[in-house]
């Protein structure tokens, strides 16, 4: 019944019952809920009505709901916690997330926290804090259930049935020697198709693709892409299974990427996302702009420097703005082909040369087509068939300038082992400018005679 | 071993032992590979080792490589196989990788490839060739295993112990009623941790999320990340199951839709990777590139329009670039992060008044930084205080004016149903040209008599 409401009619029954104290029938709903729905409710709760919902919902349906929401509410929520659930939540709560939400707090705030929660989840979770949040240490859960390759299907099943809850997004156990080494891994998928009294060490998959602890969370995102996998082991330096990483912690890191991605084409910097105050946001994007900025007045010089060209035939500066700007047009678009392909596929030399080529393909291509039409649009708009013809040639030689520069300079800056994407489309843009108006210039004043 | 040696160590010595004939050791070393290291070696080898690489590999092992390579791949192998081998391979590749394969042929390749098939796979994959590429019955595999409520959990594990290499990716169990529909699942844990003798129904979870077998791709992939599933089931419109979209199948969507934004973002049109040929990628790139041609000639005109202006001071063209440059680079700024938002949340009117609201904060902010430090350059460049206050004071106003451009007009397309990365950088840059030299110009008529 609930799953066919709107979002709006929920909230409302939801109200509803709050106020009515119908704990019974707030349960039967909420209880239909997944926790990424509860998180959706309670941010559309009005905040009045916030803690008499935290109170109605049990400490397990605290826990789904905190890991679903931003920092901000999560903080929210643990300060309206009173003593006596707090520690529940806690507790129930995944490792990994709540290592995370920690991770926001101050020392002291930390210490408090974990103070309440039950000696080994305490160590446990302080053990993930150690790793920064963007390596397979920062991703990874340490809650999994490990088995030793002389048990048999039989005890693998009963050690499961006993920390099964430990170990609730995982499809397989890991097999370690003694000195905690991973050795193998069995699915449980392995466990039902077996017979009860096999050995693990009979059935269990050695060849084992493992990450290390400190590898970045972009390395850890691509093998699983590669593999399929669903989870992949994360081990130290000295081959110990320390945690799992699992494939929805994945597609977080996929998505993240791609908006760090897009970000840096738009030169914003760091992430600015809708919450991001217009303080932060405009610090974040100043360095960029300023930048910019002094890299415009480079091209204000090179207008300067045709001061006495301009002045002559003042119809030029009528085309000044189409020239830059297609210009950055095509480099944008070749810059966008680059990023994006380097992003998920590495470049030999042979496919580099066939880019580049292909590119160039593109320049004559683009610039032969835009450079006749605007030829022709320049002869009848001034009435002057040799400002066609330099509007026109300037056009070409700058689209294929364009074109070449906005794949060549992405592809330095990789081989350099910088991330292609900050040569951002502003920057392409701004350099394409000052290209554009040095060979529309330029052109115009071989012609300049001519054109008076 | 195997896992230690370089990508061109490996290919050295797979040449090698093709050479020699040893199809023994060839196999010990393909055996250490995963699908996706065998497409790498595939790729890495010199064509003219291709047919003899196929004819040591088993059945099984072109199978997992086919699914790895792109079509061009694809078909090269289908064409190599033998009349011997290539029923088999069809037979045990993933329905859904076939179904797109053969989706890339001509009508008669794809009856000669189907007619060597069995008659019970034949039909399953015409079965997936039905839906669109984009949409949820065009990513899902129809091989899964599905038993009744009616089941105990022994004869559950029996069925999957038969049909078990149909659901090879799969970790859970469909239980069906006797119309086909879905109403229960299981998974293998939910098997090993009950009892042998338990009734499926008793252990099922009935409150499935399902989707539409016509639903878009992104839809199911937003659906699997919110809830972080790791499989979804696809329903006909009677709500029978059909098939099921898996994890590894929606983080390919996650990555198409990153590049598919960023593509539209830089206007580039349809998707343009590094194996789009020359001409391919021109015609996918003029349209845009034409449009914004004459959007730039609007600019021109507006110029032309304040000809008397620009001849009586020429200086004021130093800084044209320099104007509508950064109108456009803060207007992408904001662009990007609406994009990337929208993206990943939707918005009530709140949210938008308040990111509106912030924009136009930071439009205020960098409009005072930029035009300050603006109007003090152009005071000691060109020597007129008059000439600096119309340019920091038009960048002031063009600043704000960039940033409220790059967020409203996004979110006015939104609103409209019209995906807003199609109001891509360079669009939001031309049309941010045009307000900023109107601007420009306008403040700087207005002040012609001090500037001269």
């Amino acid at each position: 019944m609930v799953m066919q409401m709107t979002e709006d009619q929920l909230t409302l029954l939801i109200i509803k019952h709050l106020k009515e104290q119908n704990r019974e029938t707030f349960q039967t709903i909420i209880d239909e809920l997944q926790p990424y729905d509860l998180a959706v409710l309670y941010k559309n709760l009005p905040d009045k009505h916030h803690t008499k919902f935290l109170l109605f919902l049990t400490p397990e349906q605290i826990a789904a709901l905190i890991q679903e929401l931003d920092a901000k509410a999560q903080i929210e929520i643990l300060q309206k916690l009173g003593v006596d659930k707090l520690p529940t939540v806690m507790d129930l709560m995944q490792n990994d997330d709540l290592a995370d939400l920690l991770g926001k707090l101050s020392v002291d705030k930390i210490e408090e926290i974990l103070a309440v929660m039950k000696e080994e989840e305490q160590q446990s979770v302080k053990n993930l804090m150690k790793y920064p949040p963007e390596t397979a240490g920062g991703i990874m859960t340490n809650r999994y259930v490990w088995i030793q390759k002389h048990f048999t299907v039989r005890e693998a099943i009963d050690k499961l049935k006993i920390f099964a809850e430990l170990a609730e997004n995982l499809y397989y156990l890991y097999v370690l020697d003694s000195q905690k080494k991973l050795v193998g891994v069995v699915s449980y998928r392995d466990l039902l198709l077996s017979d009860i009294d096999q050995k693990i060490d009979d059935i269990m998959f050695t060849r084992v693709i493992s990450v290390n602890v400190h590898a970045d969370q972009e390395e850890v995102a691509r093998l699983i892409e590669r593999y399929d996998f669903i989870s992949v082991p994360v081990v130290d330096d000295e081959e110990r299974l320390v945690g799992i990483v699992t494939v929805d912690d994945v597609i977080d890191v996929f998505i993240q990427e791609a908006n760090e991605d897009l970000g840096k084409f738009a030169a914003s910097g760091k992430t600015i996302d809708f919450d991001t105050g217009a303080i932060t946001a405009s610090i974040r994007r100043l360095p960029w702009l300023i930048l910019l900025l002094f890299l415009g007045l480079v091209s204000g010089s090179i207008i300067s420097g045709f001061e006495e060209t301009l002045q002559k035939v003042v119809a030029l500066a009528f085309f000044m703005p189409m020239i830059a700007g297609m210009t950055g047009n095509t480099g944008t678009q070749s810059l966008a082909v680059v990023v994006r392909g380097l992003a998920s596929q590495d470049l030999d030399r042979r496919a580099v040369i066939k880019l580049i080529s292909r590119e160039f393909g593109v320049g004559l291509i683009i610039g032969t087509t835009c450079g006749l039409l605007i030829a022709g649009i320049a002869y009848f708009w001034q009435g002057s068939p040799i400002l066609g013809l330099v509007v026109g040639s300037s056009l070409f030689l700058t689209l294929i300038i364009g074109t070449l520069a906005g794949t060549v300079i992405p592809l330095i800056l990789y081989r350099c082992k910088v991330d292609p994407a900050v040569a951002s489309g502003p920057l392409i843009t701004t350099l394409n400018d000052i290209f554009s108006l040095t060979v529309y210039f330029g052109t115009a004043s071989m012609f300049i005679s001519y054109l008076m």
